[in-house]
């Protein structure tokens, strides 16, 4: 196997923990790591480096068939830690925006995931009306409720770093996304807390411990620089950049969280490197920077 | 003169303002936005367009000589809204650092600017400690003060878009700014109010009201789709993009500030057109969009 680096030639500091390790109990592969296998490469690969967790993408989910993705899924015995994702609540059809997250809902419950993450949506073209767009947010989650109650999902809303507020998701902190999630029950609605998406908030650390039980995912990823030219795909391999891992972890922790800790992470070079190399880098990486 | 619309094409809402006309009467140049101007050329082209301030920029007034340029800005009558920039206070060599910013405040006083804006800087290579570099950000800003006060120039603190806290200013919002810049007299320090890197905070309009008189500068350029690749260089002219402009104006106003506007954009297609063009579209898009 290619040892895996980013930018490269980095000497592994420890080594690569191996299946079947208690300290890779709580790790999850976000499928955007390894953006070009399919669920069933996916899976096989998490199987292989003692990876116990997934969280799933729909796109992917839908090119393999939903049942056949539940059944892999149960077959190798992985708990599916969230499934990515639902949002896209601020444009102009707002039914058509509900009818899609009513899906994304029927999708989580079929596939055993309890947390379906939500990316909400950004302005509207030509639109300048961030706050009317943040409260069409909190609307639209209010209408989304009873039926992710019935399925047994939890909507994660995720707060997006401020970068993505125009086109991707008007909410920019993990403060925002509590003030809409706690008009909710905490079964219901929860957060994710996203590394970066949110290491440069002063106020992330407190909001992680208000978060307390309605963290609904824990993902990581690094702030490595410079940005990627397309700023979608700027993250890094935790270790690579410049974001404290353990302070999150510790947070989390005292906070009461004991679930999966997902790597998601939109990177072009990631996604060139073989997957098995990635999830042994990563694997690594988690124990070296995350565990704490 | 061509006329100069970025995109492109989109059609005047109005006439160019004309030189004399009232609403232009806060209006200044920042340099970065004709950056291909010399100091002359600048000091020129507003007195043509009939802006009445301009914010400079120390490489700018190096090139050009600072008695010299103290001499055109004195000849045209021009105000001298802030002197860009100061900072960079975060790395290992702090008294290189300190005696920098030393010379930028004496500097600020021999061109009669009132305001030196400080963009703090980011993490040192290879560093997580986001928290640390935000502590020396106010020791240093603490040492600065009593020269700062001696030359009758205030350190005016700018927090940075987020995407810029690794590597340019670990102060990410305007509150951040405000609790640093309390700790000191209002005529020592205060901030920037800049509407591309605080658009998109939910808290940004009461800071503004915090803020105050601690508002030393207030710069205006709007966030454009698609973020340029080299994300330094993705600010647009006012109109163009998703920033709503009177909600800042607004919020200034009411908090008591009277001051300049500058219009600061880093945009590779601005800084390629004829600065006179650019200085008619940004006067209109001035009188069309920021000013309530």
């Amino acid at each position: 196997m290619t040892e895996y680096d980013i930018p490269s030639g980095r000497p592994a500091e420890t080594p690569t923990p191996s299946p079947g390790d208690p300290r890779l109990a709580r790790l999850s592969l976000n499928q955007m790591t390894t953006r070009n296998w399919t669920v069933a490469e996916a899976v096989a690969g998490c199987q292989r480096a003692g990876i116990p967790a997934i969280g799933l993408w729909r796109d992917h989910v839908a090119a393999a068939g939903l049942a056949k993705t539940a059944g892999l899924i149960a077959d190798a015995g992985l708990r599916v830690s969230s499934l990515c994702r639902g949002g896209f609540l601020t444009g102009a059809d707002r039914n058509a925006a509900l009818d899609d997250n009513r899906r994304a809902l029927d999708e989580a419950a079929e596939l055993g995931a309890g947390e379906l993450v939500m990316v909400v949506g950004g302005l509207p073209e030509g639109s300048r009306d961030l706050r009317g767009a943040r409260e069409r947010v909190a609307d639209a989650v209010g209408d989304l409720v009873p039926y992710a109650r019935e399925r047994g999902v939890r909507l994660a809303l995720e707060a997006l770093h401020p970068m993505y507020c125009a086109d991707r998701a008007v909410l920019s902190t993990l403060g925002q996304a509590l003030d809409i999630a706690e008009q909710f029950p905490v079964e219901t609605v929860g957060v994710v807390v996203d590394t970066f998406h949110t290491w440069w908030d002063p106020a992330v650390g407190d909001q992680i411990t208000r978060a307390a039980a309605r963290i609904s995912c824990f993902q990581v990823c690094d702030w490595v620089l410079p940005l990627a030219p397309d700023v979608l795909l700027a993250r890094g391999m935790m270790g690579d950049g410049h974001i404290h891992f353990g302070f999150f972890a510790q947070r989390a922790s005292a906070a009461g969280y004991t679930g999966d800790i997902e790597v998601e992470i939109f990177n072009a070079d990631v996604w060139k490197a073989p997957g098995d190399a990635v999830l042994a880098t990563m694997a690594r990486r988690y124990v070296e920077h995350v565990l704490v």
